[in-house]
């Protein structure tokens, strides 16, 4: 189960909406199979699994990550080809919880008198698709946060100067955790200031994360790296009411995807913004600042996983800080996170988190 | 030669301005005498070792992480009393730079017969006595500076509450820094607003490090626990010559040493701080804030090791920050740090940092 986990683990970023399936077949205590859900979501891990064991699939058993689904979606259910594989027994770490599988993958297959076993690394592998329940509960996508500041927490100098604070090590560490996710989002400011690319360099993959900006009044440079590769790498814009309909049109006609979010206090409000991307299909966005984008997530309690880098270099008080004002009345509210790994990478130090439940 | 430096090391903090030296005598592959230098700065370390070693300390091989002293000082010159052991080698760390001893120990021991090797395990000794040569080299204490903050940077909310940020673990590890450190210094506004009491406790040490508080203008609380434990624990006040004389002679009375030191730009001048506080004999200064003296202490290039600890909350911008401004102009020219080590402590990452000179 551990290895169909890792296997699953290689479509996480890539597979939105569906989940990152991994499938292991074992017949006679050799391997005999191994799939996982390809780019776009299909075929299935068990597909693919059970195309590499061919008739060795007879009798043998069956590691899923995700309980089989049992509709007729754009591929038969993966339960009826496990069914007509003649396999011995499945082993399930999770049920699935939509609605259209739910329970019902294993009841196929028990019908059918193969053995069903569910639970086996559970919560390892509900972590590992965290993306895609996330968005079946709770109508949002499982958001990552990046913080990469100096020791003092500033993310820039006062004039914006930003490259750079971290090293190359760590740079490599984003674009690997841009990959296992299916956007990347950033606020307004970033991607006036910085003219970001957004995309994962270097690391030979063939499908880019979608590119988010959040931007209330779309004041966004037309003549900028996101503007100029909508149309080869996915771009979506979330923004106001109040947006230029002139505007709008340009950046459509760029190639970019439109979101209008609803608005708070005169800025994008975060849960609209982020049910409206899990509308869109998005199970796992990454976001990578500024201070005001990461203050309004952290603040509506959007943020599940933290990932901070933290540099050998001191910039001082007037620098952007990480996260913009909260509002915070007592030390006893503040969002807490809890550490998962920390470890040195060149000359930072990486820490990641978990967002603690209040 | 390693036993020695850890023997020294358990000096630290207590032997001031005296170096924390290490010995360990070894005769026919055993230890037979083991010495470091005591609280008070004596007896030396030799003479410890040499003690314990009684007549076996003939012909045997003596560790030693420092060059032994020469001169008559208010002990015998310890390399006599290496000679009268008559001992056969001498394996010395380092040389002292002390003017009255450079070279002289050595020479001392060589031209009685003595084999004496120079050089074993230098860069270990040479930062584990970096108190020492620091302030002979320099005219300054060597300084650790703490930054505990949360991760976004902050050390308190905005209404100054700052218990506790991080947990437990970190803050008895506080405690060994600060009984490895002949004082703790902080900035008058966390004097105010703290009310700390900066001793070591729960460590059951004998001799505590001297409390420093640096107020330009003295505007301290009277009634306080730095004012009522002076005469108990040394407390020095480092103030600017505006103070108020009436103040002065209070806090004189109260039990505090005073050192007047040169202010610019309406600051007290952390480099005079600094020359002042090795005047009074200090070796080693661990720095727990706030921001105005962090920035001060590195900003003057002053900082020689970092200690940071990343909290998993997140206080906002409104915070206060760790660092005050630096007037910073481009990011090239930010004060850097070279990372030693990190790992976690219960929910608080730990980063140590060694300054890089520019």
């Amino acid at each position: 189960m551990s290895l169909a986990l890792s296997l699953g683990r290689r479509g996480q970023g890539r597979t939105w909406p569906n989940p990152a399936v991994g499938c292991v077949i074992v017949k006679d205590g050799r391997i005999v199979g191994r799939g996982w859900t390809q780019p776009g979501g299909r075929p299935h891990a068990e597909t693919e699994a059970l195309a590499q064991a061919g008739s060795a699939a007879a009798g043998a058993d069956v590691y899923v990550s995700l309980e089989p689904c049992a509709h007729h979606g754009e591929t038969p259910p993966c339960a009826q080809a496990l069914i007509d594989a003649k396999v011995a027994r499945v082993i399930i770490a999770v049920p699935d919880i939509d609605p259209r599988v739910g329970g019902k993958g294993s009841r196929m297959l028990s019908d059918a008198g193969i053995a069903v076993e569910v639970g086996m690394l559970e919560e390892e592998t509900l972590y590992d698709n965290a993306g895609f329940f996330t968005r079946l509960a709770h109508d949002r996508p499982f958001v990552t946060l990046k913080l990469a500041s100096s020791f003092d927490g500033r993310i820039a100098t006062a004039t914006g100067e930003s490259k750079w604070i971290t090293g190359p090590g760590a740079r490599r560490f984003v674009h690997a955790m841009r990959a296992r996710h299916d956007a990347v989002i950033v606020g307004g400011g970033t991607a006036r200031k910085d003219d970001p690319s957004l995309t994962v360099r270097d690391l030979g993959i063939e499908r880019q994360p979608v590119r988010v900006v959040v931007s209330r009044r779309l004041d966004l440079p037309l003549i900028s790296t996101l503007a100029r590769t909508a149309k080869e790498t996915p771009v979506i814009l979330c923004h106001g009411r109040d947006a230029d309909p002139t505007l709008m049109q340009t950046w459509r006609d760029l190639g970019a995807d439109l979101l209008t979010c609803e608005a708070s206090n005169g800025q994008l409000d975060a849960r609209d913004v982020m049910r409206q991307l899990a509308e869109h299909g998005l199970t796992r966005v990454f976001c990578e600042g500024g201070s005001a984008l990461a203050a309004s997530l952290i603040e509506a309690g959007l943020v599940d996983d933290l990932v901070g880098f933290t540099a050998g270099l001191t910039i001082g008080a007037e620098g952007l800080p990480s996260v913009g004002a909260l509002g915070l009345s007592h030390l006893e509210i503040a969002p807490r996170f809890a550490l998962q790994e920390t470890h040195r990478l060149g000359n930072d130090v990486v820490h990641v988190w978990r967002s603690v439940p209040r």
